[in-house]
């Protein structure tokens, strides 16, 4: 195997112009932006998505939970096209690469693709999935997992966000529940180009991470249930305080990080009722996302906070509920494509490492039913899901054009 | 000193019917209500109190800071007269009788002497206190912290509530920033009726309690300020986790109780930004409400918290700052006050006991300039600051003729 072809360059100023008229929708600063899915911010993405695409000569199909395609279509109708791309929605403290870079490199390589006068014997499908952050809706990589049949439109319609309402509705009042059914499109390959949201490339002066594989995810919410009282006239044995558990299980999780190596615990939402200074909480809803590269070690850490909070919760006299919210097992990337953006990198003289994603991509569910794999682009002090999300230009030039050299490289191959 | 008159009775159907109107402004089953502190539910509370006093006849005064005094003139004008009350706000999450009952008692009481057709030497004044509960602007017992000239009025006007609206602007929109300077009224004493808010006397099948004082009272809000990061791909010791610290805190008051005996410690309210999932907090704000009857004792816990919100910060590696929300010292009530309701208690045959109040109350503030006492009936379970907050009808009942005795009693007394 090797990558020899250096393939046409994407034209960089046109990426950037990209990444600043998505950030212009709804900006925040410094260098960041809000379109958390299926919003009104989020339908002027994809707007501008379509677009480009349409402006392009690509063909744009919307599926039936709103994963964009746009496709430039192959020599060889006959072989499965190569696909690339990412999400457009964000987080509500959102940077101005996280997702949206995958897209907009893409796009850039089916351009330069088109504009080298070569028509390659695979399509290339420039994908754009829905809803990948799960801020607003749960689980996560929700579009793409529809994608590849894990969930299906109804029960992914039926979704309800946390502002109450169903995917299904805010799907429909944007205007991108597509005709096509999910699926429909499998590409032979999948390659999703992302910034690292961690410091280990930055820290380590590389430019180009070859992902291996995705760590497991699972996400909890545990709610409490006591009784409202007055603070200064009940008596500390006689409370049944909901948010002392809710604090007492949050407070639990920076020490089970220590207990099992590699488990990332996070507590990011929390939400006491009735939530004044002077009355003890009723209930309390604490979320755990836990994150671990070993599906053995992630459900020990699940089970230690089932019970972390049954003693939280009698501790404090108070009843609870978990709901489990997400959960993905630890995925590994195909080795032949990992091994194709190592040579890539390799032949372009670009400093690189192997490592593992910390954080949940739409490449691991499409690795259920596509050979599927990543390239990382340095994350400036590993900062990301805040507006100082940043990335020096020079490496995001290095990484697209890696990018472009796999995927050119893919479109070209004409076995199965 | 002896209680031996028996007062006239006060109609309890009319007064039950005052607070059945009270609650409907706005009610929370299964018997409670919201009225926060000048919004309209709270001027519909005060424009019923302010039609009831002005159909019985009471001359009705209105503070700068929205106290309202509805007065019973006495045969002499040259003594002081007697006031009696409480406050019409409730907590987001209020009872029937918190507050309410004393307001609609004393006014009970001023019905019942003007119907006896006997003047009594001293008048009886009716308060109703603005923005006891400090649900919507702190500091709590803020209308008789005003009243007693420990705030000034323009900076109670500047106070700025959690909704972020001015006191004086929501004092005007209602329409209840009155002509009267505060303070204009002094009594030569301040009885208030209270449900206890706490189970002792519940417990221990009580009618009365004679309030010997007020424990202490300390608000702190503590901010931490860390870095908005993804869950996923920031490990653990390169994390500036805000939420962290703030568990941290919340989780520790508990071991605090265990350690200061007879203090009471609540985290009723923490707000994180943004609030995510899968975004480690950036921001998280937590209120520490410490309690104690010694304030040495307070102060100790006090510096407790503020060792342990560093040590928290530190840990996480975040910056952090405290404001001072409320700090009052405990307040013994007058002994000869005391004594006077005792014998009341005594005299009609109502079992009693003396107790420290666990909760805030205006009779506190009208202690720094006046001798000032406290009646406190039984909450059934101790529950209050909850719409299930109870009394039983009996129980109301002796608790008001306690109350109509000590007030015809100290309104007969001529000397100073």
């Amino acid at each position: 195997m090797s990558v020899e072809t250096l393939a046409p360059a994407v034209d960089m100023d046109v990426l950037h112009g990209r990444l600043d008229a998505l950030v212009a929708i709804n900006p925040l600063p410094p260098d960041g932006a809000c379109r958390l899915a299926l919003t009104a911010e989020d339908r002027a993405g994809r707007d501008q998505f379509a677009a480009w695409a349409q402006a392009a000569g690509l063909a744009l199909s919307v599926d039936a939970v709103g994963n964009m395609f746009a496709s430039l279509h192959g020599a060889r109708p006959d072989l499965e096209p190569v696909m690339s791309g990412s999400h457009l929605d964000t987080v509500a403290t959102g940077g101005r690469f996280d997702g949206a870079l995958g897209v907009v490199a893409a796009l850039g390589v089916a351009e330069a693709m088109k504009a080298s006068g070569k028509t390659l014997p695979r399509g290339l499908v420039v994908a754009a999935f829905t809803n990948e952050e799960g801020a607003r809706f749960q689980p996560d990589m929700l579009g793409s997992l529809v994608h590849v049949g894990g969930l299906s439109v109804s029960e992914a319609r039926d979704t309800v966000g946390v502002d109450g309402i169903c995917l299904g509705d805010a799907l429909d009042e944007i205007g991108y529940a597509g005709p096509m059914p999910p699926g429909a499109i499998t590409p032979s390959a999948f390659i999703e180009l992302h910034v690292e949201q961690g410091p280990i490339l930055d820290a380590e002066g590389l430019t180009i991470g070859v992902v291996e594989g995705v760590q497991g995810i699972s996400w909890q919410e545990v709610t409490f249930e006591g009784e409202a009282n007055h603070a200064g006239a009940t008596p500390m044995r006689l409370r049944q305080d909901a948010g002392r558990a809710a604090l007492a299980l949050g407070d639990t999780l920076n020490a089970l990080t220590a207990q099992i190596d590699g488990l990332l615990a996070t507590a990011g939402r929390i939400v006491m009722v009735p939530n004044l200074i002077n009355v003890i909480p009723q209930r309390a809803t604490i979320t755990v996302d836990l994150r671990h590269p070993d599906d053995a070690a992630l459900q020990k850490a699940e089970d230690c906070v089932g019970a972390l909070a049954r003693e939280a919760a009698q501790a404090a006299g108070v009843s609870h509920a978990t709901r489990q919210l997400a959960r993905f097992s630890p995925v590994p990337f195909d080795a032949g494509l990992q091994e194709r953006i190592a040579l890539a990198a390799e032949a372009r003289g670009l400093p690189m490492r192997r490592l593992i994603s910390g954080a949940g991509h739409d490449a691991q569910m499409l690795a259920r039913t596509s050979k599927s794999a990543m390239i990382f682009a340095p994350s400036i002090d590993g900062i990301s899901h805040n507006p100082a999300e940043a990335t020096h230009r020079e490496d995001i030039e290095k990484a697209v054009s890696v990018l472009g050299d796999v995927l050119w490289d893919l479109c070209c191959e004409e076995s199965d």
